[in-house]
């Protein structure tokens, strides 16, 4: 097994986005300005037409970046018409010094597109301690302005990675009253995952119109079934932020809460939501396994939770995933351990991808070995678990634990 | 930063015992069964003589091994005569075949010291879901038997390792009414250490002679300061154990709750399970670093310990640490995600041994990255954080996350 320290991982059953479809109303403009990476964009732009409304769901982490802190309050203050992206630098923990510079970029967005500096909302990902440049971000502005136009979700896409291996975006179309509505999303992320309400960086656009107080509760409900469902090291990021833009360009009424329209866009809000959260742990840092834990038979779906991400933490669970080793008693370990009232481990199961390997807490009678080795193979891995308590059930995705995730966190600023 | 790859972990500030005092009153016998390891003790047998009182602190964990549960059963219902230990198998998940291999293991025991099975006490560590091979483990008791002497503290401590890479053991002796008191502890554990009201497996004798109510309350109160404070990876094992053995063999009446010599041999009693806990990290798997995390100026206990322990088990905290990197954003992002309530970030200070890196939130002002550098380089860390809140403060022990971790635990049963 020596030759996994030669192993170089790659995202799991993922792929850059080829195409990523126009919204209207939303423009996007990106730029290179060398802030910490070299020759690849690192600035972007994204740009409304009036009348675009947005929500907005922010890290819970206390030490918010100076970017986080801003953003929330330009956004109380003001109906947002652009927000300022960028990577490399997170400008967090850098106190007076960062607030300052985070209004300064808003400012400077701001003369550019002649509205207010409290209209734009500043975003930031990369290393906490530094703050982006603002020479270097002054320069590479009027670039974002003279490229921005609506189908630069790609480009945008690339513009705000920073460990990510590839970009992360998806589409969706669906047809209301025969008019069809698009929805797109972009994403990054790949370490310091485990949001918390929010996720690391997330950019949705969409054509409908919608009350900005329902547009916030969709997508808070959203991120609770799919950011909020997802960890790659259980560290919570102090940049997180998903933005939610809804343009009303299409031919239609404000959908309505109760009505089937908003039922089937709010089903593919939650699908682009899905894909773009999986899509950060299929790249998640270091990754060689997507893992899906499936908690049922819960008395409420709180006790599966805390049981799932207990699991989906635990070190030596993420071990043995590398490994594709079946070492089920780590994971019986973990559930073990998990915060949860009246855990019976006379009803816990087990299976790994399709084999069954603990009945009513004893070893499967026909489970060998060799099942297990051949189950824990794959590179998608379904770990359910069975609690034998009650009718509930709940589902988080993760990754496993690899030297690559050690060589990169080791090497991060170096 | 890629030699890393190539290097060899070892234990920080950590030796094998060389003299552990015997106790008198307790005999240790060892014998090599190979259940699992070859050419080396794996089986431990301790006898008391007549009068010896037992306390024993057992894992939190719901999936407890079946050894676990057979020992909790005999200690309720009889006075303990004998202690027998297997490294190699935890016999934990194993169902009932395994407890019918734990209390076979006690009639074994019994059958060759003539005493009652209820009296014999077995403890097993090593791989879930295998339990020790009862005929190899018959065939190796009686040298057990046979070998068991007073002064055989350190070979017992080889014999019940596993990933270990040093024996752990201490002793200690105090004067108490001209009388010289002994203690002596022996304890096993790498991996899968996030003890919770107990620890992995920890044997500590005394001569003293003391009500089994009293010594019980002694043995939880010290283990809460000690094996309750440290983490290598948050996993908490199904076969934790700390089992204190007090012989009464010095020439003293049995000391009394309030008395000075019970807090001498309290106090004293304290150092050697934090000796052996401190002992446990710095043979952490992979571990590179021994790092304290001290968390003051908080409104209470909890509090500070919840912070120390979210700081303790954040990945992206212990791969700086283990490439020395003074990566404090990482640090402070974790303390922003700890459990507590009303954190008020602009109060927090760090400090990484001697360096001040944070005052009241933002970068001390003589910090320099250079300053940083120095204060991660050594294998020894103190990282000390204060709250600004009130007058609390906590101290948990932690080891960094190397590539050595992830390579034993990919590797643990290959």
């Amino acid at each position: 097994m020596h030759n996994l320290l030669l192993s170089i991982t790659m995202a799991v059953g993922l792929k850059s986005p080829q195409t990523l479809l126009p919204i209207t109303g939303i423009k996007l403009g990106v730029s290179a300005a060398g802030m910490r990476y070299a020759d690849r964009a690192d600035l972007v732009l994204i740009e409304f037409a009036p009348g675009v409304n947005t929500a907005i769901v922010f890290t819970q982490n206390r030490f918010a970046a100076a970017p986080v802190i801003v953003a929330k309050e330009h956004f109380v203050s003001t109906i947002p018409s652009a927000l300022l992206i960028n990577a490399g630098q997170a400008n967090a923990g850098t106190g007076n010094a960062g607030i300052e510079g985070a209004r300064q970029s808003c400012r400077l967005v701001a003369d550019q597109l002649g509205c207010l500096p409290e209209s734009v909302l500043p975003f930031s990902t990369g290393v906490i301690g530094d703050a982006p440049p603002m020479d270097k971000l002054g320069e590479a502005l009027p670039e974002c302005v003279s490229s921005s136009v609506e189908d630069a979700w790609i480009a945008a896409a690339h513009g705000i990675m920073t460990t990510d291996t590839l970009a992360k975006g998806c589409s969706r179309t669906i047809s209301i009253d025969g008019e069809t509505v698009t929805l797109t999303g972009i994403a990054k992320g790949s370490g310091m995952i485990r949001p918390n309400m929010a996720t690391m960086l997330a950019f949705v656009g969409t054509d409908i119109a919608m009350d900005p107080t329902l547009l916030q509760r969709s997508l808070g409900s959203a991120v609770s079934r799919s950011f909020n469902r997802i960890t790659v090291d259980g560290d919570t990021s102090t940049n997180d932020a998903c933005v939610l833009m809804a343009s009303g360009a299409a031919k239609l009424e404000p959908l309505e809460q109760d009505s089937s329209a908003y039922q089937q866009w709010y089903e593919a809000l939650c699908e682009v939501l899905l894909e773009l959260a999986q899509a950060i742990v299929r790249d998640a840092e270091g990754v060689t396994k997507f893992v899906t834990v499936k908690v049922e038979e819960g008395r409420n779906e709180d006790d599966c939770l805390d049981v799932a991400f207990t699991v989906a933490h635990s070190p030596l669970t993420k071990t043995a995933l590398f490994a594709s080793d079946p070492n089920w008693g780590r994971i019986l370990a973990a559930v073990g351990r998990a915060p949860i009232d009246n855990l019976d481990v006379d009803k816990v199961s087990l299976h790994i991808n399709d084999v069954c390997v603990l009945e009513k807490g004893n070893i499967a009678t026909d489970y060998t070995e060799e099942r297990g080795q051949a189950a824990m193979a794959p590179e998608e891995i379904v770990l359910r678990i069975g609690l034998g308590a009650g009718k509930a059930s709940a589902t988080v995705w993760t990754s496993d634990l690899s030297y690559d995730y050690i060589r990169i966190n080791a090497e991060y600023r170096t």
